[in-house]
């Protein structure tokens, strides 16, 4: 169980830092929350953590937003509005001493799970995580594709309707449109489902319980997310596909639908092929994947 | 100016050998018709050919279908519907003494594409070919990326509607079922353009004498184009994609619309950096792209 890799996955409620050894095998985890708005006093915190963890050998950050990858900058992220152009590089590889390489969450979470669902055998491999939002990753031929400008796997900005809700994005009718929160609670609201403080999760625990019209929402989701992975599938052509992400939860309520209706929406080669799952590794694996891309590099 | 490289494109109606170097400076070019049903009869004429063509060192064979690359098999093609499990790779090598490739003919435009649109420097790239149904071929990384079993680049079975038109290929609402042959023809009826043995070429005639249901046509089309072209340039973050196929010769009819709306379903970075032409090297693409493969394996 060789390598001493730190993996640290920031976000804009909890930053989960862990140290685990090239087959993912997790040594320590740490859980700190996002106290400040701003960097400087989040990193510090973060490097007095990683000073118990002894020795490192390589840091990887993953964390939502255009990223610089190949010089560890962030240049923007949604959730840390107060970060612009963060030299998250130069700042762990000046305090740890050790290689640092940054990249966006997506990407990591794919990567991670090409390591631990895929088993690094499934060679091109797709992650969606299924979230507030819809992002996603992708790996070609074992190794993450960035795109040119390193933009690449904006799958939940894929049109499924031209003339669908308007996006944050600017766009109408991305994928995100109908199934990020807000999508799912416009089907809700569609379907008649009203409840005081409504969530995703309580209308799942609706649906585990009987209740129709929660289960027609979970159905309309899987229909809409069906459309997306169907045009990734026969695009794509890839050997795995894996969900993560808070939504992806629910899985027991999107599968069967899921995969009927890829039936109908994609080639019959490339989906007797294709391995559609959920991630078992869920909760860490942006933190896992950033550790194994800093392996990587 | 090296390499004595042929490129076989074997149509439906007509089949084109090219000689061409490594550059694709075309020495020689002979198109035949496709004269037979079967495939005997066809070969025998192509070696005849051959023969002739002096030096050989490759032979690059593009052709629509099933094609199983790795063998050199052509499993089965919607244009030629009699050729079933056609060994080609194993009759030209042992015809012709020289080794011999196989593949899809949207593949082998999107590497033609490759070297002569993007010259090798577009590293990530598209090739979208119009016509009776829309077909792509996907380059990463300057490789020809043909997915985990062959079958990757199916663009136009992006699901850009899913209550949409039913497809040949199962599903509903491909954008193939907008923008191909047939999807124009539903376009032109819907917007009231009648005319006896109406194609594609007749509409782009009247749309550019000025005739405005015509010229409405090609815009609804180029929207429909935006929508399916927005998600790859959201999804693959690519550095070039290109149009080939007979209907991107309505270029001058699709651009602007195409762009405009682009604008607006993309994010702004990867759409920045994206060149987005057609090709200039239509007529050929798929021999010339077959010719160069037969040098890369």
């Amino acid at each position: 169980m060789s390598g001493n890799l730190v993996g640290i996955d920031i976000g804009g409620t909890k930053i989960l830092i862990i140290l685990s050894d090239i087959n993912g095998h997790i040594k320590k985890q740490v859980e700190i929350p996002t106290t400040s708005e701003y960097p400087g006093a989040i990193l510090g915190r973060i490097v007095l953590e990683l000073k118990t963890f002894g020795k490192i050998d390589s840091i990887g950050i993953g964390i939502a937003g255009d990223i610089d990858s190949k010089n560890g900058i962030l240049r923007f992220s949604p959730n840390l509005l107060k970060w612009k152009n963060v030299r998250l590089k130069k700042y762990f590889e000046s305090k740890m001493k050790v290689p640092t390489i940054v990249e966006n969450d997506a990407n990591c979470a794919a990567y991670g799970s090409y390591v631990l669902d895929g088993e690094r055998k499934y060679k091109n491999l797709i992650t969606i995580t299924l979230g507030t939002g819809i992002g996603g990753g992708i790996i070609i031929d074992g190794k993450l594709y960035r795109g040119s400008t390193g933009t690449a796997g904006e799958v939940g900005h894929i049109t499924i309707n031209p003339d669908g809700p308007k996006c944050n994005c600017g766009n109408n009718g991305c994928l995100e449109t109908y199934i990020g929160k807000k999508g799912i609670m416009n089907i809700a609201k569609k379907v008649g489902f009203h409840k005081k403080n409504l969530t995703p999760a309580i209308i799942a625990d609706e649906a585990r319980k009987g209740n129709k019209k929660a289960k027609s929402i979970f159905n309309k989701v899987s229909e809409y997310l069906a459309a997306g992975v169907g045009s990734l599938v026969n695009i794509f052509n890839p050997d795995m596909i894996t969900f993560s992400g808070g939504i992806s939860n629910n899985w027991d309520l999107i599968e069967k639908i899921l995969k009927r209706d890829l039936k109908k929406r994609t080639f019959k080669t490339p989906l007797e092929h294709v391995k559609i799952i959920k991630s078992s590794n869920n909760k860490n694996l942006g933190a896992i994947g950033a550790a194994f891309l800093s392996k990587e590099r």
